[in-house]
């Protein structure tokens, strides 16, 4: 059923990362996260009128736990779809002990090899990886929805937003760097060049909060989960001019997600109803709210740069998701100082163990 | 420089742990371990009649910490060795910055290809990894040996022992098994059993006390870096009797190390000094003393083994490196129940991600 990819590497690759996370591991974070699961649950209760007596299929299922939950929330039938070797057999078996069998059909193996002899009436998915965008599955869902969601079918989440913002967090970069000022009486002080070069050349994947921003969030892009192409997807690019808050040394660009469940078709609606909704059907993983495991995306520039306050702070964002190992995430920020002279070029990739 | 090895996979997977893990964190760990700084500075400075006006090779000279206490030891010269590809110019910025580079000569470089024209007196290399032997490293130590240490030289650490000793640890495997029982009101129960076949399967670097213990620790291997030889090391056995201590359930066993300072060449004047020596000349890294960034390493049974006190409890542990992939460490442990039955057999591997 798998196909070989003539380039092995990126196979090898992600293999490696699954040695040492177990795949537990996996599945363990993202069903410790109460705040993901407390949303996806409120979200397809206040969505069962769609998903009573519905057939919805359920994208990289892991567990099962959104399976179920339309399970219960009245579906007729859930195809629950994972690619994950050993997951899907488990999946069948927590299936059983909530006595589920019956509405749940568990379907193990790559998406790209799956048929399904019927169309949907619901998507759910758990599609949204770091900076939103960082795993290929949205991909998946905007092929699957093209394929078998019937007209007037309902996508869970039905949009997801990535915001930016910049931050500083002198304090983290003092820990990291501070320490190589006095090994065991020793001068180390040349790692901490090694150390800026290095340990903060790849996106951090780390918790940062409200006081931490140096002004407020801008969109980098609103995603719609019923007419967002595949294409438009490939390469997206923003460009940000920001008032800053306050007076500050920026260490980089801080990323976060929120994916709402408005359930409804079309994009006017979406956005309207964005205002009205009840929060608990919004999942936000930014820094003002309770934790979430996706965290924040930390982008540190190279060197810092000092900010002072109102000043506009402008530049351009672009993610690019190469054609051929489409689970990497290129990113590139331009950003201006205070005069608009060119402050950096910063060029990096978001890479996804999964 | 480099030699292409014909079968590419072992290369990719070191280098994915690379990516996940910036090269400095690895130094980083190492560097912010102050138990390991400190034995290595006091054995030098101990060891300095024997280091004074010498030449020292450092062998994965890291952060060229062991190097610049060598020169400070007094060293007439001292090779600081690396392979890794961005820490070798970093060691020369710190060998500068400690006014050290009239003695320490920079080699970046793969081992396989080092040449060096003249033989020394000492060697010095932390070259221990989990359960002793997890990197390959001690293989290198021992090449080196014979082909540029003088007779009479020493080598710096001049032995290691690999201790063993079964261990419960009953709470952190609830932590990981038992909030499957509730998922967001669904019964996740079945994950249980499989996150016992995962989360445990690969052995865990972990820390335990002295508490956790259910027997006296026994030696798997003392290991002369003096007389120690390659064919030696490429699978070791040992089996083993152990009286428990006190009654309980055996989750598996715990593996770790001391590596011994003695500084001699003889292999009984090296076991008798042991029993007199200074306890700062060995770094250890058990249960029952500081935490080094070493932990211990500890390898959980399928299931349970309940254990009566005072019962022997038997069986052997082999440990075999691949001669293809010797980063890799195999490891086969077969234990006994009170009775004499077999319990079980359990094979897995150790991986090193340097």
């Amino acid at each position: 059923m798998l196909q070989q990819d003539p380039n092995a590497e990126p196979q090898i690759t992600r293999q490696c990362f699954r040695r040492r996370y177990p795949e537990t591991d996996f599945y363990e974070e993202k069903n410790r996260d109460k705040v993901r699961n407390h949303t996806y649950k409120s979200a397809i209760e206040y969505h069962a009128d769609n998903i009573r007596n519905k057939v919805v299929l359920d994208l990289g299922c892991g567990t099962g736990i959104l399976s179920i939950l339309c399970a219960k929330a009245g579906a007729r039938k859930v195809y629950a779809v994972d690619a994950g070797t050993d997951i899907a057999s488990q999946v069948a078996n927590i299936v059983d002990a909530n006595g589920l069998s019956h509405v749940i059909i568990v379907v193990r193996g790559r998406f790209e090899d799956l048929e399904i002899n019927e169309d949907v009436d619901v998507i759910v998915s758990e599609w949204m990886g770091q900076m939103l965008l960082g795993e290929d599955m949205l991909l998946r869902v905007i092929t699957a929805r093209d394929r078998w969601l019937k007209p007037g079918g309902v996508i869970l989440p039905s949009s997801g937003t990535l915001f930016m913002a910049p931050f500083t967090n002198f304090e983290r970069y003092c820990e990291k760097v501070e320490f190589w000022l006095d090994v065991a009486e020793i001068d180390m002080s040349p790692m901490i060049s090694f150390t800026e070069q290095n340990a903060f050349a790849s996106p951090n994947v780390d918790r940062i909060n409200d006081e931490n921003l140096l002004a407020d969030p801008q969109v980098v892009k609103h995603v719609n989960c019923y007419s967002i192409t595949i294409p438009e997807l490939m390469s997206i690019g923003e460009s940000f001019s920001m008032k800053t808050l306050k007076q500050g040394r920026v260490n980089g660009f801080a990323f976060w997600f929120n994916a709402e469940f408005t359930g409804l078709r079309q994009e006017e609606e979406q956005l309207s109803a964005l205002d009205r909704m009840d929060s608990a059907l919004v999942l936000c993983t930014g820094p003002s709210v309770p934790p979430t495991h996706w965290e924040q995306t930390l982008i540190y520039f190279p060197t810092t740069v000092q900010l002072e306050r109102g000043r506009p702070f402008t530049g351009s964002v672009t993610l690019t998701q190469p054609t051929k190992h489409k689970w990497l995430m290129e990113i590139k920020l331009i950003y201006r100082s205070n005069n608009g002279d060119l402050v950096c070029k910063k060029q990096t990739d978001l890479f996804s163990p999964f």
